[in-house]
């Protein structure tokens, strides 16, 4: 792997792909909408370009090999907000790797694609979408275009719908963990598979209480190794009785599956920045 | 019904549903981005608007019980270029649906939400999205966004995919082939089922040679009389060794799964603007 | 066939099928726990016992081939006053076809045993149950037990889910309407069919809105022929709009779905006796 | 269609082939090992060749545009007396059709690749082999030999999964019975669909009771019209009690699935020749 | 968890359940129909009282957060023995439980309420009903009893579907054992899983040879710890050859598949008691 | 286990079975066509003999209680060369050992009976055959062959799908890797499990990236031990960009998928014999 490109490098998750990506080729461009991400690691570089902007991402993805898409809006917000960086961007990121000859795009997608099914259904990746929010509908996007660029124009695409990947603090996390380690690993995996065609996998951890099934996505060797029921005595004691009709208790999408459309979904999520210290 | 909203009214379809819709409710308003549609029907009122605005579409759906949605640009043809009335269209009819409080989106969806399924696959309404254009990712968006506000805001929808519904000139019409009437009656059931909550169906014809399966969408009592079959002795004396390697031919979106992503691909498929007259 | 017994045979259903039975067999001998079911149709004899009585119903099956089960309480009701006549009755049933040596039992069973299932749902004959009341649920008993005594001792059974079989007065009947000429069809073919092992169908008539899904019980050959659209036109001309968030509405047994578990849902369902002069 | 050939022409249901088929193409090519078929229709010739033989069909099918395979030993025996006709010859054909640039095989498969399943399972035409008898395992054979010629050299086969082409004389053939005419239509349909890829259908007419799932194979447009159900109150009337625990009434390939492989099992099927005068 | 019940305390698999479940809440009520059952654990008390009477099980249940019911006759036995206590007793618990306010019944079910279906087919939690005996019936009854009130009332059920809990003495055993330890955890997971809705689980520890999948069930987080495998080859040394048309030995309900409906079936399972040694 | 015949012992499957599989009978014969295998084992006896003759196998056959049948020509070749070892020699073993009263047939199947099924489908063991060679056709003719043997005369058979039992040269075998040793106990399990009927299994070590899906085959307790990922980084680091149009690289065939029909396929597989010394 000569080049690869990682967009939403400032972000969360970005944050944490950095080193672990850099390590994979000889040149890591991180993108992203600041003008600086900090001290860069061995072999990157920093481009600071507009998601929303083909020409931007055009010149990004000039030369790289593949594109690892982190980058969007990262919570619910009015669908005005996230028509550039998560639908208009998504486009450009597909586009510009189909005109700059990449091989594929590996793409932060998201639980919140299928997060109104039930969490009582066993889920797998071929399960009809049923987006919880606007940010679920952009993932949803992204995936129909990842489809349509794989079988119209041969580009591949890796499709990681994330469940949760921050600090176990409630009973749903029990579940729908992903540790960054795991995060990494599944990343690498999306990278290395010599070929993947159109593909989508949760990303969650060896939870005892996972909730999806990734049977069909076997071939990329995804085999996570952290697991949450670590957490499950303290989460439990504190988790009073909760309430079996509340969508947000009995949906895969968890929060998100019964926030307003439009409302920010992330404060009830309880995601905090010191998830790495776990 | 008291009132009922078309949208896309100047349209080749939206034109030919004007009067029977017109006869099913109190008042229809027809609404089109031209100036003026010619002559009204009993009960129809025209209301100029754009798509693309939010407001616009609040000021039609005002009143009304159910909104009949058939606008959009109807060919192939860069992102760009559809993201307006295709993308950010369909927004605004949910959004200004459910604002307006009306009960139902009646949605003229496409084949081509999942025309990148091999022919020889007899889908089902059920089947994961594989748009074969940027056309028909638009399909593939507003489909996910009424699953969304039914799951989370109560706002059904019925989401007709149309195959072709138009004369009948080439062998993939023996099979996809929609008549007028058939168009008319799946309309017409769309809008009287008391409860459909989110429902996909495929409009076409009773042809003997239909590839998609609506049984999932029996409930709604659509049944077809039309069948392409009348035109087969003539069609295929004329049509040649077709190429089995070709996607224009094994796939359902037929010469939209082949033609190149941007482009139209309306001219390939014959669509003639006498239809009615077979 | 030389001698058949029919039980409920006083009963709404039952009375309708004692003059076509009796027409199948040399004797058709009616039961149900009324003294008198006034004048007998030729070779028809009348045999008073309750059903649940093993004795009874020893005596009653007694040299039969077949037993056509249509003997219970016929609506919702508390659980203590459905376990004789709908549990242990059923029980009495089996039992005595198998210690005398009957063929076959014909159940009417009900899509109560499957109630709770959405509308918008297509379900086959295979689905697992949903009872919506403690009427359905003694359905699924029966069901269960006709399973148990083909796997254990080879007697057949074809168990009938009967829709509704009234005059058609509400939006949900022109789905689920079972006019009494396919019922008796059904029936016949039920019993005529050599070789049926343990079968469910569905009773409904060949209506363009029917909801289920009878394909698994295809070589049964049962193929209805009338259609409940008739009264199309004058039922939805009369239904309000209607609530798709109530049970009532949106699941396969309509009323019984609503009902409170244990209270009549008979009242509700616009049920009357008249149906034979529609 | 300018050149087309039939195998099996002096067998039973080549012979009903012969007259429609030449109708449809410039040149019908009849052969068999015979030295005659009798009075060849209008564009017909006789080529007289062993199915065992590579090189002779090679010589047959040279300049063809498909060939309708029908040639086989048209009965159970023991295995080395059909490896030749029916295994070996299967072969020939798909070779030399491959060699000889043809487009298409239309390929006379059977019930009894699929046989022993039960009665009672409505089987699609992807189910699994579970063939009855070795005459049924040349037919899995031929299919699995089709699925490669098209996965790996792009020749086109339909397989009609013929049930039972014969007068009706027996409550199994209620169901399974396929009319000439129906046959004619299915052939028919399995040259002129435009492509077909690799395509499995099952041969039965249009019976009340027909076993069998033809909805994955839509896109051919088989609608057969005959129904066997003008027959059944005769056969009924004959039937005796028929034992539920016996293969032969109780699995699809009806006395196939209960003759001894390696016996004769026509005799039991009551195939007479003067079918053509129902 | 405040207090929580457990019917069967007396009984072989509740009275291992008693010191867990007592560590689990503030107040553990345990009853059965015996007099007294022993010295209690910490936090246990005892309350007689009979299944077959609603009033009891009122007492029993009130102010109680959720009760685990494994009371029962423990064998296959007269339909007319079992309808006090499994049926009726089923119903009593559900009943009392909902007019309570309980929020769930974890239940402890049985493979013998599907135990017909053949060993060879992987069945999973949604497969249909095939109970093996009156007891396996018992079984399903109560299953279908959990959906409705989860339906209609919205009480909670877990249905912990038991392969064997016992020593293991046999070549069934092998893939059917649950260790103490695993029913313990299984137990522990169905209380303290936050929201589960109607759920159904197979009771089966980690052994090679388990032939059940429990993959729909996953979000509980039951992961078993034993394997019986460690009994392998001292099992299979002693196990002569099995008769593979013995419904006995083909079906997932083990001996109870071939035992005489009515009939006892324990002694051929070689339970004993001494299980907790192992 | 008194007597058990191997076949092909003299290849290189069979070389590595004849030591577990002496120790786990009183006599092991092996057989193949060679004079000579070289020193024997305690309890192994050599009986040369030709798969293509019946009398040759029912001599081998004779008083065995089971067969392990692995021969046949290892290769992709010319139908004809295939003909007599790999089809009718397939016949030859499940013929004699019917006749001879055999218990079971152990086969040694292969991937390639399915190998054209895309990499990215993970297939379970009931997915319909699409062989990629002449080779992959003779193991799905043997497949059926089983079926009907089992479903006609209650002879059993466990067919082994291998996938590729070598050493790990190239990426897909990092995948499809089967460890000798996994070898030996899947052939062991299927040996000893006491009833089977017809069943398939991969043949497939615990590798991280294996692609197909054994849990149909659950009951027969294989749980590999090896996993080829400690092999990934060395190959991932010497593998080029894959061209994912290739079917060599999208199938599960892998090269067989994209080899001409009757050339050898081994050369590019990098199969050498050496893989003992892993």
């Amino acid at each position: 792997m000569k080049k690869l490109v990682l967009t939403g490098a400032a972000g969360r998750l970005g944050s944490y792909l950095r080193e672990p990506l850099a390590k994979m080729c000889d040149t890591l461009v991180s993108t992203d909408i600041v003008d600086d991400i900090g001290t860069l690691y061995d072999g990157e570089t920093y481009a600071k370009g507009d998601l929303a902007s083909l020409d931007d991402m055009m010149r990004v993805l000039e030369g790289a090999d593949m594109v690892v898409h982190m980058g969007a809006y990262a919570d619910e917000g009015p669908f005005e907000k996230l028509l550039g960086p998560n639908f208009v961007g998504a486009y450009n990121i597909w586009e510009a790797a189909y005109q700059r000859g990449l091989k594929r795009v590996v793409y932060g997608s998201s639980i919140h694609a299928v997060g109104m099914h039930p969490k009582t259904d066993f889920i797998d990746t071929e399960v009809r979408h049923r987006p919880d929010t606007f940010y679920g509908l952009a993932k949803c996007f992204a995936e129909d275009l990842g489809s349509m660029y794989w079988d119209k124009r041969g580009l591949e695409s890796v499709h990681m719908r994330i469940l949760s990947c921050a600090q176990v603090t409630n009973a749903r996390a029990l579940g729908s963990w992903l540790s960054y380690d795991d995060l990494i690993q599944l990343t690498q995996r999306s990278i290395e598979t010599p070929v993947t065609g159109f593909s989508v996998v949760y990303g969650v951890s060896n939870n005892d209480r996972a909730p999806v099934d990734n049977s069909k996505a076997s071939f990329l060797g995804y085999r996570p190794k952290d697991n949450a029921e670590q957490f499950a005595d303290k989460i439990l004691a504190e988790t009073g009785p909760l309430d079996s009709q509340d969508k947000g208790h009995m949906c895969h999408g968890g929060p998100f599956a019964s926030v307003e459309l439009g409302n920010s979904g992330v404060a009830t999520m309880n995601i905090v920045d010191d998830t790495k210290k776990i």
